[in-house]
């Protein structure tokens, strides 16, 4: 990519788009939103994060760390302890996220009475 | 699910989390981001979120035009001409979304320098 080109999420090959699914893939999305409460621990995040498996959230907060959005912290215990927490970029994005994530969830009446019509209007085809 | 509780897209079995996808999947996401300049016809949006496939394009707009975020319109020319645009609800939600996007292109100079360093630790190991 020309470095005087901004980078385009709508263009393929623009390495924002992968971040972009990072961040608001199914499970990076839910990860991004569970640790804006704080630092987790893996079977707190799974537990929060409802329906995800071990090896999806492993891959997520893989990707996640990679992008720098994630710090992973292993504490020299016995068990090793490892603890997942928001870099500050990772924070500033997740808020953004969670933002939409409200708005969504505020409109799912909404959203629930337009698949109804959708239906209905099929159903009467 | 209860009509006393709120949505929560946090919970599996919420309707909130499929929305979501919707909104957020790889294709949903473009796609509503190109909406946002204006009604376009199927071909343009296909032109403008690059990489997108004809089946998958279709199957996006239909998820969305379910879920009331994007209107379908038919005009009754020969051959019949279709138009998409976003509804309100759906305008709100895109705006959100791009904020989100911009924000990512915004931040990739430091996400692109955290994969080099994440990289380089792994080849150090």
């Amino acid at each position: 990519m020309d470095e005087d080109l901004a980078f385009d999420v709508f263009a393929k090959s623009c390495p924002s788009r992968s971040t972009l699914e990072h961040v608001t893939g199914r499970w990076g999305g839910l990860t991004l939103g569970a640790l804006l409460d704080g630092s987790l621990r893996f079977n707190e995040l799974r537990r929060r994060v409802d329906g995800v498996s071990e090896k999806m959230l492993s891959q997520t907060l893989q990707a996640l760390e990679r992008d720098g959005l994630v710090h992973r912290e292993a504490q020299p215990t016995n068990p090793p302890r490892v603890d997942y927490e928001l870099t500050p970029m990772g924070r500033e994005i997740a808020e953004r996220l969670l933002g939409l994530i409200r708005l969504v969830e505020g409109r799912m009446d909404e959203v629930l009475q337009a698949r109804t019509r959708y239906e209905a209007a099929r159903g009467s085809l």
